[in-house]
């Protein structure tokens, strides 16, 4: 299963930092690591081997179906369950996330050690940080499938909107929203991957839109993000199309973010840096003299997270690899008048990147 | 404003706990007390008066709109910046969030307290725990008008699907789902309150199952579970109803579970004990012999999350007071046979509780 190897990577992280066992309570890293959907979860994994999943009542059949070769422990205080079975097997050092437990969280974890030591040494609790998340950043093939899944649904849905005509004056920002978060559901989706953007005339220009009872109107542009989850991962898609026809300053704005990301997507390669990743796309909008009307980064990884590692950015660190999945996605915002931003989610591969989101990028005319 | 009386009930608490100020990083806290709906805010309370709002840059027109009344702080590390302000306004004793605020957060704030003291005397961080979740517990009158929203989108989704013949025999549990999901978003919800529940035959004696690909059959209860989220706020309600005709034993578990909702419902009173509430409902099922099929607590909190304060159970603790928003929701399940669960959203009051969910609780036989 791809779930006990992924678990074995970690396994590597952990006995490299001296631990004998990392507590991962992040809900997603311990999907990530077992396949358990449910919203009560935590794993104990040991370097020696012999993992714990941990969960409540409501889960001992689920957890039974979808975690079945990790040894199960029902308690309803999960996590402290775990702690003391991590002290029971005699584990002195202890990794845990720190990004994520609360210091609420942590003291409990603390009580709950020196409880279960009974007098003997209490096992030392050491932060892993985002150990997990560093693994999630690489995908795997059936990452990778569910998000090609991701995208074609976010595909589909916009494809059939625009050809029934519901991408037209008169009708609102809300309206079209709403009718592709339905068909996004109807399509196989279990969400939207976040709150999807629909943003029309001088809204275009606000790269954050929230949808609004804005109308649509002939000769405005119409910027659409948006994106589906499926089997719990993420696509993230951005279309802007012309209502009615284009006039000259949309076509050039337009062609200026197609070329930038087109560069974009070029510079996608193994040993990158993210840095120059997005300069390739930037410095394209920068030599139009629109630098300042580009005001976010680049892209960012995609997966079972909306946003997670890696960022692509002026200040963002590190480099690519194969198997990551990211967007790219530029945009120029002229404030007051319109905006135009192309996004792609493409997976990061040893000769070109592989697109996944593949709606038209040409300037359509609606 | 409404939000302009939240803060100054939480300042009167900050005053009373000798707090300088409180800075609030819990998201849904920040929207309670602000309006501010981003995905990126935090507020800095002060007991003197003169708070400060932060977001980032996103999000400077939103604020402008939404928290009109607040001095705003644009800055990208938002909390950090409050915390400078904190400093700066001289602040001694700062409250914050340990519930929500991580173990990584905790240590990142007490850098910037150390940096921006300048070696003057640092501010102590001083743990406020749940204070703004004690406030919310309490519905003002827009609360309660958002709930009642929220409560007509699900009540009016169910009604349409039943009367165009959505809940019949050879349909699957997950294309009910989506199609309740799909006609609360087209009758204006902004999301499901949480993942729908479709239970049918079997499935309907796991209290949370997840819709999966069972066909719904003639003579099977089929158990919903669902609500709108409007404003924000959440709705909840579960009805069971037979597919079909229903069958002596059927009837009997579902007379036997009406008649503990009833009694959960009018034990909502201001003042009463929840454990007492819940024994209320409890005892009834209990003297008919089912208790241990009866594996969860009678209710909670619901609002701008869908569990909040006050949890109704035999391990709660507290007393009701008018104006707090709860479920009340008792079920029998037979394992491997069926169950039934029915469940309201009210609203305490010192009369009796306002029924938020209006759809029928006679058993339908569809």
């Amino acid at each position: 299963m791809r779930t006990a190897e992924r678990r074995e990577r970690l396994r590597a992280t952990a006995a490299e930092r001296g631990l004998d066992a990392v507590l991962v309570t992040t809900l997603l890293n311990v999907r990530y690591l077992t396949g358990f959907t449910g919203s009560n979860g935590a794993l104990l994994l040991r370097t020696d081997g012999g993992d714990v999943f941990g969960t409540d009542g409501r889960y001992t059949t689920q957890a039974g179906t979808q975690v079945p070769d990790v040894e199960l422990l029902v308690d309803r205080a999960t996590v402290a369950g775990l702690a003391r079975e991590a002290v029971r097997r005699g584990a002195g050092r202890i990794g845990y996330e720190s990004h994520e437990v609360t210091v609420d969280g942590l003291g409990q974890l603390e009580r709950v050690l020196v409880d279960a030591a009974a007098g003997a040494t209490v096992p030392e609790l050491v932060s892993v940080r985002r150990a997990v998340e560093v693994l999630r950043a690489v995908k795997d093939d059936d990452e990778v499938e569910a998000l090609r899944r991701a995208c074609a649904v976010a595909d589909r849905a916009l494809g059939e909107l625009a050809a029934e005509g519901a991408l037209r004056p008169g009708r609102t920002e809300l309206q079209v929203g709403r009718e592709l978060d339905a068909r996004m559901l109807a399509l196989g989706a279990e969400a939207p991957s976040f709150e999807t953007i629909v943003a029309t005339g001088a809204n275009s220009a606000i790269p954050h839109h929230r949808p609004d009872g804005t109308e649509l109107r002939g000769g405005d542009l119409l910027k659409l993000d948006f994106g589906a989850t499926v089997d719990g991962y993420h696509s993230d898609m951005t279309r802007t199309v012309v209502l009615g026809s284009a006039a000259d300053w949309q076509r050039e704005v337009y062609a200026l973010v197609a070329e930038a990301q087109a560069a974009g997507r070029a510079a996608l390669a193994v040993g990158a840096d993210v840095v120059a990743v997005d300069a390739a796309s930037r410095d394209v909008i920068v030599a139009a003299g629109h630098g300042e009307h580009f005001t976010h980064g680049l892209g960012h990884g995609v997966g079972l997270e909306i946003h997670e590692a890696p960022g692509i950015g002026p200040l963002g660190a590190g480099t690519l690899a194969a198997g990551m999945a990211v967007t790219v996605e530029p945009g120029v915002y002229l404030p007051g008048h319109g905006g135009v931003r192309i996004e792609d989610t493409l997976v990061v591969t040893a000769d070109a990147p592989e697109l996944l989101t593949l709606t038209s990028k040409e300037l359509l005319v609606l």
